[in-house]
């Protein structure tokens, strides 16, 4: 079955059409999130009583999750998953530890000291979806760096099951990154309550975390007017770069994993060949494809993705690299079954969020426990966003330090600047310094 | 004269007041900027030529400058601020270069090779303000670290004068960081040719740079759908933190450096001191501004300014710690006229774009050469963003390489998580790998 349709040799017109995202009609969406923003801004934890009953179907007594909630939740959550968030635990903590950047330090002329003082954001805002699974990964990959970062006050906002509950895979991944503060709240109003701040919930200075259409609108809304965001996210993606030399079952299952996140995912294949041996591997990635489907569920999320999918066959690894820069995908897989091809075009990838290497760097395993960061830019901002790091939750403030001399050493520079560009306030800083006045 | 409203021991609830930036409304602003962004899109460089001519009263035959407008304009820079732009430019490269990442590496377990791959944005835009002042300072503080990242392509855009030309200063500030692609457009025009791009300007992956209340704004309505921005900047401010043995005369230079930027700039003042003595400084503070006032230019803006200006006097060194972190300045004087309290202040500060230290460190350093970045976090922004550095134009992309030992050995972790997260096309993408099956 053709579950991809082909292009072969696209031409750079064809790119911005071949490439594009699967988009939503927005209008309608701005509207609704700014009036989930207003109400929550005007009313407090009165709106977002009622958000709560209206989107999560949950009559909630208390918007903040209880201590004794949390205590409960590590009876309720399997050994098998409690060693398996051990492990992830550990990887993503290693990985991001070792992104800790140090201050720089230079002393750039005699008495001219300069310094980078590295600190922490002082308040985060975690946003962990809900929906059709727990995302305790996500909780992970939020929660470690801004634990590694030493971010001194973590809050996690999550939507309630209609029973008014937060799953406790979530509350025991949270507890395991030293996360306490936890609300049950989701959607827009999540982001809003953080970004605002109610009577419950105060302010905080950044927010982070994956979303559907209304929590990423409602992160750019409040992004240009009083809190950070970590980026404008959006329906996750792939690519995978192959080869006939590839194995098409492999190629086949990262397509389904990546289709399997939601209806308007996106799977895309750049397959290096001519075009007779490009799109007879093509097939068999197809019927390995259709092979992996009958095992699956989620089948109406899969087929709905798919039909937004894509193949490109092209003989030129170089412009296979160009196709993978020009659309910029979130997850880059380089799977060409030989070492050398893929380390050539690691080499020109210059926009991708995350890239896998080889044959057996599935997405999974980025996903969820390798130790790098599955938060990352979508929709092609890998073109100007890095995916979250330990950075993501860091500030970098300059430092200066001028004794007299260095002043003085500088002062000939500064006057005839400040001169040239009319701004004799800033000359006057630097010249009653020097002449001694009192 | 009394320009600073006084306020003894601030209670916390009075700070979001006391400490507010003077506000512009913004409404109609933004369906003007709108209006803008949208004529852009539509009608390419047309609307480029007919707001040349609307704003910056100028007839345009061509919007790029030609090679031979940024070689005359050599000829065109006196001596002696050539001069002071090679110390500038010295200084300002030499404090970015050492900001250079390195890409991490990591061996997380066996077979699980980690790490990040240094990219810098492939294109990016540089806005330059036109008015009063011909801003090469900004032009050096955006374009050489756009050159140490290695930017395989910059543009810079700034208003041309009303006969069409682009201060040789700004050409030649350019031209020293190897920026050639220079256009003519000011404005949210300018941000909006940047971000969509027209048949003239090739749109760019991020804008960096300051402007007036529209350019911001352009900014920040781009940021949402397309383009990356470097920070939502407002209007300039600074806060210095003294002490009575603090030099007044350099405390009132360094508010006015300030107040002189523009009418809605902020100054203020803390003063670590009882009461009566506080007070005592600051009839000093506001007996020097008022010499000094009469010797400088821009009366207009710095009486504006200073209309909203305030000082602030608490005896505890901590509290006035606080109030600079409440505020979250752009610009952070410490200036206490004693080193040990100035490192013990240093130690608390959390919320700044960048710090001058000790009774020489006068903004207009760094404002100017002496080599970190003057484009900073305004309006309380320092509480969650950097300044502009290295990194800002630089992405970190995560790489991952398994082998099938490290595959292995990650299996049960992932297949655990992939199952307790319902996502089966994840645990079969690990599981095809290791059964064996083509």
């Amino acid at each position: 079955m053709a579950y991809l349709a082909r292009f072969y040799d696209p031409q750079d017109e064809q790119l911005p059409s071949l490439l594009a995202r699967n988009k939503t009609d927005s209008e309608a969406l701005t509207e609704q999130v700014r009036s989930i923003l207003a109400a929550v801004q005007e009313e407090g934890d009165e709106a977002l009583f009622r958000f709560a009953k209206q989107f999560d179907k949950a009559s909630l007594s208390e918007l903040r999750v209880s201590e004794k909630e949390i205590l409960d939740a590590e009876g309720r959550v399997p050994d098998d998953l409690k060693q398996a968030l051990a492990v992830a635990y550990h990887n993503i903590k290693a990985f991001h530890a070792r992104q800790r950047p140090g201050g720089e330090q230079l002393v750039v002329a005699p008495g001219v000291e300069l310094s980078r003082k590295i600190v922490p954001i002082q308040r985060v805002g975690l946003y962990i979806p809900g929906g059709t699974a727990p995302l305790f990964s996500t909780t992970l990959m939020l929660a470690v760096p801004a634990q590694v970062a030493l971010c001194p006050s973590v809050v996690l906002c999550t939507p309630p099951d209609s029973d008014g509950n937060v799953h406790p895979a979530i509350l025991y991944a949270a507890s395991m990154c030293g996360v306490k503060e936890i609300y049950k709240i989701g959607g827009a109003q999540a982001i809003a309550a953080m970004a605002y701040g109610t009577p419950s919930i105060e302010a905080v200075d950044k927010i982070f975390g994956p979303g559907n259409q209304y929590v990423t609108e409602a992160k750019i809304q409040v992004s240009g007017s009083c809190c950070a965001i970590d980026m404008p996210a959006g329906p996750s993606e792939v690519m995978v770069l192959a080869s006939p030399a590839s194995n098409p079952s492999y190629v086949a299952s990262d397509l389904l994993s990546q289709a399997e996140h939601g209806r308007d995912s996106q799977a895309m294949l750049v397959v290096c060949a001519e075009q007779t041996q490009g799109f007879a591997f093509l097939d068999r990635v197809e019927q390995a494809m259709e092979d992996q489907l009958a095992t699956l569920g989620r089948q109406e999320y899969l087929l709905s993705s798919l039909a937004g999918s894509r193949a490109f066959v092209h003989p030129d690894l170089k412009r296979c690299a160009a196709l993978a820069n020009a659309y910029a995908a979130e997850h880059l897989i380089i799977n060409m079954n030989d070492e050398k091809t893929e380390n050539r075009v690691l080499q020109w990838i210059v926009n991708a969020g995350s890239i896998f290497l080889g044959p057996y760097s599935c997405e999974s395993a980025g996903d969820y426990a390798s130790g790098t960061n599955h938060t990352l830019p979508t929709n092609g901002w890998a073109r100007s966003y890095s995916g979250v790091s330990t950075d993501s939750f860091l500030k970098k403030i300059t430092v200066q330090k001028l004794s007299r001399e260095g002043l003085e050493g500088l002062a000939p520079t500064l006057l005839v600047m400040a001169q040239q560009e009319k701004l004799t306030a800033h000359r006057n800083a630097v010249a009653i310094r020097l002449g001694g006045e009192r």
